[in-house]
């Protein structure tokens, strides 16, 4: 039987002051349907595989439970990266479903196009099940981004079928990462993907042994979660596995894909107006571009002469930030942190 | 006797988001001493003269009376700018007093150094007392500004002294006005000045005699104001009577004097801190410099990467405008009104 694993134990700092350590990326709606990105994983779930299960972090579980009321749960004692979360997904439902096939869903993403992703699923959980193969969603590449991970293909990408991926590349330069776009050999490696339980917790006994004994002791007695999840090791599951497994493939899927890593992302997801802003609630921009402004309520947000500027007003905090520096946001956070002002954190 | 006559009528936008409609400039407290502009300015002239009279606006005279109570206030109906205002308020008070000899102080002005500003009145109002001239205050200029008018000396300004001012000059342009500061012969016109009623009303009389017979018919019957004010003409006491008059001196007075035009002049203000930035309430700025950020509540202001950029929040606006633009707030305020956003003005 089919399984969706939504991963939502992020602490997403780079969308503050929208996120918040109580209010994680996955819980915010960025998109312009008010449904936040953790629901929009779980529908997807939905209707693609029987049921869902969401692997989350403990401090999450009530403001998760709020957005996704009746989902089931499964919360992580310590946040030990994707190969760990992923890992005691697998043991539960193997020990549910000795045929469980799983797909993988970050809970922290935005698509455009969910029915397209649907079909592509599909296809990727079929190639799982009749080849036993590591099956990952490929997005066609349509910036040179340096942010992600690539899978390198050996021909160019086909939407919608299944190829064999030859390496997982981190994060390139960018000059290769131009190289990469116009080959068309290359896609982003968006940490979606689809694999048998009993495949992947084979892949962990080969390539992290302490991790796969660690969750199926947990599989068998949740009361083991918090002293074996301790010792740990915090690896994602690329590292751990894709990057060392025989037999993965991927389908690319052009579905308007993005991870909204920073509010420089934002104007992908919500588009611009026609003096190239972007815009949430009510704002003001005059003598100025390429500007993303956001208020969470009826706070007008007026923007005179500057352009190429992000400014966000979210609950008791506004942030503004030059968009090329958006990353930068996380030196707010340590300096709030240092400056004893954690309560806006 | 010593009269203090306060200008408190404007309704001044360049201050929007903190000045309002309901809240104009003179209400606002700018300085670091939490006292509004208007209320210094009545403390000021309690110091130098025996009674204080305030000109506001019909529209505000709810909002002024709940700022500095148990002061007399005379509203105008329909503003007509500063030679009305000073007309009215030199008539009521020649009916009472016939020796009446009146300082006008603008009630929307920052000044540091109050007291030495106090000694500078006092030498201005002996001035016109004894001469019957017309004493100005006029600024040393500390920077080219050309949101200023300038008054031309004939010698080089001693602060403290009673020096002829030869003309009255408009808001000059740059090369003119580094010219001006550069010869130490001219000084901001502050628009504060001393003279006798009998006096101003007599300049009147010559030069704007419809106003001077419309302020004292409604000094003798204030059930005539809205029917006379109506008919006015809009003009400013510069205009109308200084540029014309005979036998008017001034005192140079460095007294950290500024009117606090726009957003840009708060740093002369508040001073900037170690970074170069002009920062009030929960603030933090990285990676900038030269910036003003203002918050009127606990909501925190972060700024990253950014400089030379003005934000403030105030209720329930904030503005980022770029400091060298900051006039253009008025920009603004068109555009609200424009766009049926009025509830923010």
């Amino acid at each position: 039987v089919r399984h969706a694993v939504i991963l939502a134990g992020g602490s997403g700092t780079r969308l503050w002051p929208a996120s918040r350590r109580a209010r994680p990326k996955q819980l915010l709606a960025l998109g312009a349907d008010p449904e936040a990105m953790v629901g929009a994983a779980v529908r997807l779930g939905r209707e693609v595989a029987g049921d869902v299960l969401v692997v989350t972090a403990e401090a999450q579980v009530a403001a998760t439970r709020l957005v996704i009321p009746g989902v089931e749960l499964v919360a992580e004692p310590f946040g030990r990266n994707t190969a760990a979360a992923i890992g005691l997904a697998a043991a539960i439902l193997l020990a549910r479903d000795p045929d469980a096939s799983l797909v993988i869903l970050p809970a922290d993403q935005h698509v455009a196009d969910r029915a397209g992703l649907a079909r592509v699923l599909d296809i990727a959980l079929a190639a799982a099940e009749q080849t036993d193969a590591i099956a990952t969603v490929g997005i066609p590449p349509t910036r040179p981004d340096t942010g992600f991970g690539y899978l390198e293909l050996t021909a160019a990408a086909v939407p919608g079928a299944v190829q064999p991926v030859t390496r997982f590349v981190e994060k390139p330069d960018l000059a290769t990462a131009e190289r990469y776009v116009a080959s068309g050999r290359y896609l982003w490696n968006a940490g979606i993907f689809c694999a048998t339980a009993k495949r992947l917790l084979a892949e962990l006994d080969a390539h992290l042994p302490d991790t796969a004994r660690a969750v199926r002791d947990i599989a068998r007695d949740p009361a083991l979660a918090r002293e074996r999840y301790q010792a740990l090791p915090s690896i994602s599951i690329d590292h751990a596995v894709m990057e060392k497994a025989d037999r993965v493939v991927t389908v690319p899927a052009a579905v308007g894909w993005d991870d909204v890593g920073s509010w420089a992302a934002l104007p992908a997801v919500r588009g611009v107006d026609k003096a190239g802003n972007t815009v949430v609630g009510p704002t003001v921009v005059i003598d100025g571009s390429n500007n993303v402004a956001i208020s969470d309520d009826d706070t007008l947000i007026a923007m005179v002469g500057v352009s190429d500027l992000v400014v966000v007003k979210h609950g008791d905090a506004i942030l503004v930030i030059r968009k090329s520096a958006a990353q930068d946001v996380r030196k707010v956070i340590e300096e709030l942190g240092a400056r004893g002002l954690a309560r806006y954190l």
